[in-house]
């Protein structure tokens, strides 16, 4: 039997930290690189990556909470949960991240939606989470439209793959 | 070719915190109300939203380590780390997150248990995790059985859609 | 219609706290038992459970930041996230968690990892994650091979269940 095709990829995008935003896009770039039929629909935290103010370009990364985090460089050690928590450390471990993606020569979250809009990936936000949040269309940089659970699954019924992100 | 119709959906429910509740039921209610065929297997945190004491009606939300969530209205900035870690900011944080809820009209993760429920959407309990966290059968509101990972994937076979959540 | 036999099984691995990796590994080696081809892609944070040093035995649980875990059987009420995130809490309830789980008679990480090797189950190391991390492979257990997202698309087209975990 030939191997099958990749022709149609879903992708629910529900979290919205820094490196939370990165799969989903790398998937869907990759997806859409071999020919593939890309829809991502951003609902819950994932909304935050779709909005025109504090949206892509002002993903924070949590330094709390997260024990598989690399340590930072200039220490020897883990940051314990009690500092990582002190105001001002997020923003700390955000701007280390940043800096680290851009000298590995990764593409920002902000060049990767405009590069998987350029591939033709849809995007879709998700209705009720913009009534819970209250974020109108206007408030969102262009989407293929605002859809529900129903239209998200219509979507899925037939694609190759879906991944809940 | 026709569209292809939406006959089997599958979740895997791994966490148990109130916003994290809600994707899968929200997915399967709308699944259900298409007429397909839904299983969800609870496994991990996710079981907690079974249990009758302690379960449904008590999840919580954590507001430390989620830069994405939104703000809080009274507040003009996100709350730092430190402060959400004090003794009963989570219990704050539900609390508005459920007010926040109802306002919209979005129902509560009781109502939507029950709501599956009644459209034949089956709940599966996880037999490993019941062991490692020492939880009875009998703890847990009625459910279609306990199921161990084999049983998980024996339903996901042959679903159109299945989803780790 | 005879049921559909699970053929093949695609696991995105992308998170690598100790409690994380217990899903994917169940799976997986569920899955192979059931007679199912299985791929695993380690991938951001889920790259740790692969490396040699500080790898799958040193796995961390955090305390922090998640109301749905289990409160501590000594203590009448959940631990605040503030003392949580005292320095050396983190690795109390890594140690707690393991204790619990060998209690239970299940296996640990490294245990899972070989057991999962054993019956062939695939491992493969994401080489974007590899570059963003500094981590080269022979900082790794022996996997399968180095793979982009491309890669694991193409596995994923023909697969009957794929996770992103």
């Amino acid at each position: 039997m030939a191997k099958k095709e990749l022709k149609k990829v879903v992708l629910v995008v529900s979290k919205g930290n820094l490196d939370e935003a990165y799969p989903p896009l790398m998937i869907a770039t990759g997806a859409a690189t071999m020919g593939a039929e890309v829809h991502m629909f951003f609902t819950f935290y994932g909304i935050n990556i779709l909005k025109k103010k504090g949206g892509a370009d002002s993903l924070k990364l949590s330094p709390v909470g997260n024990p598989a985090m690399p340590k930072p460089d200039f220490s020897p050690f883990q940051i314990p949960n009690i500092i990582s928590a002190l105001p001002g450390m997020t923003d700390i471990a955000t701007w280390m991240m940043k800096r680290k993606i851009k000298q590995t020569g990764i593409m920002s979250i902000p060049e990767l939606l405009k590069s998987a809009q350029e591939m033709g990936v849809k995007f879709w936000a998700c209705t009720p989470t913009m009534k819970l949040m209250g974020i109108e269309e206007e408030d969102l940089i262009p989407t293929s439209g605002c859809i529900g659970v129903a239209g998200f699954l219509d979507m899925a019924a037939d694609a190759d793959v879906t991944l809940f992100i």
